[in-house]
């Protein structure tokens, strides 16, 4: 199925450097991404382009979260514009300690996120919990005893 | 709303560890990510938890993929299964020159992805294509002559 000329040069590098999140308030999803998670952002960029209007937050090096309307996503993309699905995607930010789970918990929820899973031992042996954000993205805070996080 | 308090010291950092995609088919999710666009993984795991059959992949330091089934999040975080929705996101990986976005379109091709745009001069001066996986989530390979790269 894949050619055998190509299977010893993957052009592709194991790499992601944006993750977009499509919502359907980019004001209000900013809000709740800058003023309540407290990430930064020059804020609502890309006016200035028909459907261009997007926030960006920077993440560790190399990598970016982005808000981006649905309908942005659809008009560029040329994809019909879906609902919000919650099994489509998860989103991990992993701690150190099971006090920073619940730390980053209760300032979600003080955010406006909806607890979907208060934090709990996991089958895996971690502790973690779940929240959705006003666009319904679910969020897993989680601590891996065996996951070394550098802060 | 957000207690003054704690405004000074987000417990949150800058930081997103892991992508989780949901999938239909864990096994032709890992086929098209492992044998067609070539990125390294141990494979599915977990198989001893209920819910538990995963894979991991390693990106760039600090980040993993994850392909876990659309039923299994339903199942763990309580919320309701929901269909694929292409507007939910987009994850983008930047190269660093218009040749190589043309080489990981047609690898992602070769691989069994759905082509929705081919590459093509952007709104914002760059150079992308779009492609769907076969759970239609929606990958963005980018040029943007901003933003350099480090292979």
């Amino acid at each position: 199925m894949f050619p055998e000329s190509l299977k010893d040069d993957f052009p592709m590098k194991p790499r992601i450097t944006v993750i977009t999140l499509g919502v359907d308030d980019l004001a209000r999803a900013l809000r709740f991404y800058r003023d309540g998670l407290g990430l930064r952002t020059e804020g609502i960029i890309g006016h200035e382009f028909d459907h261009g209007a997007v926030a960006f937050f920077d993440l560790q090096a190399g990598l970016k979260l982005a808000l981006w309307p649905r309908q942005s996503i659809a008009q560029e993309t040329g994809m019909p514009l879906g609902g919000p699905s919650a099994t489509e995607l998860m989103v991990a930010h992993n701690v150190s300690s099971r006090a920073e789970v619940d730390a980053v918990m209760a300032q979600a929820e003080n955010a406006g996120a909806v607890i979907v899973k208060p934090p709990h031992d996991t089958f895996w042996g971690g502790y973690a919990g779940y929240f959705q954000d006003p666009d319904q993205h679910l969020w897993e805070i989680a601590w891996n005893a065996a996951w070394v996080i550098d802060d």
